[in-house]
Parts: structure tokens; sequence; C-alpha cells
């Protein structure tokens, strides 16, 4: 199932929004409502998934009916209590002979975006006045279903509900300026999440998705699951001896290596620049980064 | 005024929680209840403000009408969306004709705890099992009373809404294993909230206060916040510049430096210990540690 979340359309000035699913059908991807649940209640709650199938299964019949998902206001698939990510988890390349696994260390780097970060699919990140090396991070976040306190390893994906896509947009000079990276990770909108939670038992196997990021066209990044370090099981296990994981907490599983001629030409994100995540089963997410002291116009990035 | 969170006496099994104020009386501190008000609407809302000093002015009249606050169940006084801390932020001392800002890093040490460390005053801390080497940090923490974004330096204490005690409770072992110390710092209830929050009115110079930490009944910290490197103003200030810091969100200062016949006799946190953070005019705040494992009885840490 392909969760999303939305605004209510014509809702009040409060935002209401409602979780919903998203139906294929050969004249676009259309959306029914799975209100009164939200997103977290239907992964969280046997009822309320059951119910939501429910729904879905009856509106599969006759989906030109529902409103075309590109006409609805798409918000965060789920507001977490905790964002959690790791730091370096792909592998690198190494030379015809070389062990792959040398380089790889001992545990998993974790460290915490705050909530002010998330962002919506497709809603702009305003480049930060403070900001000076905005980077992009392109990385398949996984979705906590069920409650986790020390789970073994076996039964760790048991408590995961699905996955979705995370920019951890950072900021490398602040990253950079002293030992913990948090600032650089927490400006306002560093954490565009979305479009879609899809739903574990559609992922048929998470450690073999081919994460790619096109920036402004170019693939700047081409790597799967298969060369993780710590597999997506290893960290929910992991991070549940610490600490108890609750639904709807997500675990951004870190972010491939850019590609040798990507890194080359590197330059840090300006002014009407794109970056897609994109992950076939997991849709795209394509995120503009914004200026707001420019006066320059900004195309639109799917024309790119 | 002295604000804290209290269990509704009589609630229901949901764990309903109210504002109150502390009221000192000659027959020990009493406790009016601010309802309907929460803390974080009285500090952010001028007019709950106002209604909750006035509430406390009458009661000031006969204290001894009120509950005892020994009687009331204390919860943290705020649930803060951001626990956001500090590094090393205390200068060590120095010989004398030395520098004692020579060491001082150019920018200050930020770390993120996760909303699942926030302890009620007074309530025991689990020894998790995962854990081995945990460690108190006894630290002021300030409580933001008013959004801020990118405020200047002038005017940050204007945001502060007051100040409170903090306990970053930290697991040495898992905060060295990799570069970023979250994995340390955010077990579950590793991280003490209270008692109460002292509004800045009450508290003459946030940069005149003596932290002190007494461990089963022997002072390891006693440290001005004179000497911390980075002021609040600036801390709240600097911040901002990065994310958008909303009411109820806490920032803790930092931990002075253990003293040396401390360091020098330290041991790691064991079932009983008990330690507790003193600040005058911003309370006490005292932690049990509990092994769930041991069947050792735990003395009263007030006795000792």
């Amino acid at each position: 199932m392909r969760l999303v979340s939305y605004a209510q359309p014509g809702g009040d000035r409060s935002g209401g929004e409602q979780a919903g699913a998203v139906i294929a059908s050969s004249a676009g991807d259309r959306i029914v409502s799975l209100a009164p649940f939200t997103v977290v209640e239907i992964i969280s709650d046997a009822k309320a998934l059951a119910a939501a199938r429910e729904v879905v299964e009856r509106a599969t019949a006759s989906p030109e009916v529902l409103p075309l998902l590109a006409d609805v206001q798409l918000l965060p698939p789920v507001r977490p209590g905790k964002i959690l990510c790791l730091g370096y988890n792909y592998r690198g390349h190494v030379a015809a002979g070389e062990d792959p696994t040398a380089g790889d260390p001992a545990y998993p780097d974790v460290f915490v975006k705050t909530p002010n970060v998330l962002g919506a699919p497709g809603t702009p990140v305003l480049l930060p006045v403070a900001s000076s090396e905005v980077d992009y991070e392109g990385e398949i976040a996984l979705v906590i279903g069920r409650r986790a306190h020390a789970v073994p390893l076996e039964s760790a994906l048991d408590h995961v509900a699905g996955y979705t896509l995370f920019n951890d947009v950072s900021d490398r000079h602040w990253q950079g300026r002293s030992s913990q990276w948090e600032l650089g990770k927490c400006f306002d909108g560093f954490g565009p999440l979305g479009p879609e939670l899809v739903t574990a038992d559609a992922v048929p196997d998470p450690q073999d998705l081919l994460v790619e990021v096109v920036r402004d066209g170019v693939v700047t990044v081409s790597q799967s699951t298969s060369t993780m370090i710590f597999s997506m099981a290893f960290i929910v296990h992991y991070l549940s001896q610490v600490m108890t994981l609750e639904p709807g907490d997500i675990i951004s599983t870190g972010t491939p290596q850019k590609l040798p001629e990507a890194l080359e030409t590197h330059r840090a994100l300006a002014h009407g620049d794109a970056v897609t995540i994109r992950v076939a089963g997991l849709g795209e997410l394509t995120t503009t980064f914004i200026d707001p002291t420019s006066t320059d116009p900004i195309g639109d990035p799917h024309d790119s």
C-alpha cells in the first residue's frame, strides 16, 4: 500500500491533514481518502490497517472517480517523534581483489535531526541566510510501525511499517565547525520526507533497492542498498537497545557515495538547483533550493 | 514565579497533567493549580501569564489552605519539542597567570537528545541492560518562551522564559563508540528535567549561578556559570541562526567540570547511587539510579 498525508481540500486555516492511499490508474495516480485515520494510526493499529486496505480495495474498482494525486497538496507522510540518521553506511568502490568490507566501522554513526527540519514532498528548501555550503543526501528512511525496545535482529523488521525517501540536507560548513554535526543538519526545512510511505509488504527486499539521485538533470548517485554496511534490520535492532522506537519514528539509513564525476564537479546548492531522489517502488522526492533573497525566477524542476 | 507540571490528583489513567505554581510558606512549599493552562501556554502567552500571576498573588495570602508540594507527583515542567545540549562549555581551572580563555573552542559543540530521554523530577533512572558506563552531567537548562529565529545577541534573552535543571545522563562507552555522541546520550530516561521552571524575572543574573552536584553525599561539581565559554544569550542567538526555537524547547547549557578529587575517584553509576543537582534559586533535582535486575533495596537518597 502507498500511504500519503495530504492537506484537507477546503480545510480550515489550521491546516487539517488526512491520510490517503495512492492508487495507480491508466490516467495517472489517484488518491483515496483514508479519513478519519492518520497514517500513524494505520501503520500501528491492525484494525485501522485492515479498514484502510478495504477502502483501497473497493476504490481500486473504479479509480477514475477519485481525485488525481497531482491535484492534492502532499504533506510529510508521518510527523516523526524522532528523526534518526546514519552517517557513513554505504561502502565505497574498491579495486578488484580488495576486500570491500575492510573499511567498515565497528558501529554505526548515529545522529539526530530536530522536528523543525521536516519538509513536505515538493516543498522547496529555503537556503537559510546563515547557511553557506548546503549539500543534499538522498536516503531511504524506514518508518517504525510497531514499538521496538531491545528487539532481536531476527524480528527487527517486524517493527518496520514501510519505507520512504528522505533528503538529509546538510550545511557542510556548519557540520564541520565542531565535533558534533547537528547544527549543520538541523536548519529549518533541511529534511524533505516522502512522497509516500510504501508499506513493507510492497517492498520485496529492502536490501536490494537502487538509490539514485539526480541533480539538475545529472545522475550523481547510483548505488544499491546491497552495499550498506549495517542492514536495516541491524539498525533497528541496534538502536532499539538504546531507545524505545515508536510508531512514526523514522531512521534514515545513510547516504550512498556520490559518483566520482559528481564528486569532481561538486558545488554547493544554489538558488534554483533541484535534487531528485528516486528509488523504484518508492517513487521520487524532488526538492528545489531557493535563495529567498534572489530575484531570479525558478523553472519547473520536472522540465530539466 | 516557580512553575511546575504535576499529575492531576485523582486523574484518570491517561495521566492528565496540569500546571501549578510553587508558593513558599513557613510550613513547607505549597502548590496552587494554574489549570486550565499548561506551563507552555503560561510562558508563551502574555494573557495566560498575567492570569497565572494573579492566581499566585491571591493564593499567597493564605498558603496554608493549599496542598503541600511534597504531596503531589511532579512531572517534567515542560515537554520540549527539542532538547538541545552543549558539549564542553565551562572553562577548566588554569594555573595563575595563564589565560583561562586560551583553550576556548571557536564554536559551541551542540548535540540533540531525543524525546524518550525525558524524565520527571524524582523519578529514578533505570540503568538500561545495554548500558555499561553511565555518568551524570548536572546542568542548567534554559527554556524558550517566545519563538526565536535569527535573533540578535542583544535581545536573545527576551526569548528565554526561565531556567530549570537537567541531568544530561550519558553512557560513556556508547558515547565513544563512534564520532557522534547521540547513542550514548539517548537511552530511555537519560534526561531528568526539573523540578521547577523558575521564570527569568526571578533569576537576577543567569551568568552568576553556582552549579553544584552531590553524588552520594559528596560534592563532585561546584562551578559558577560565570565560567561558561558561551553565555546563555550567545547560545540562544547562535542556535536561532540555524533553527527556529519554539516555546517549551530547552537548551541545556553544558556541564561544569568535575572537581579534581571527584575525577580521581570517579566510577560509573551503579544500583542505588543518587545524584543531586542544586542551584540556589532553581532548587534541587535528585535522581536515583536503579538496576532493575538487582534485588538490593534502595534507601532514600535524601537521607544520605
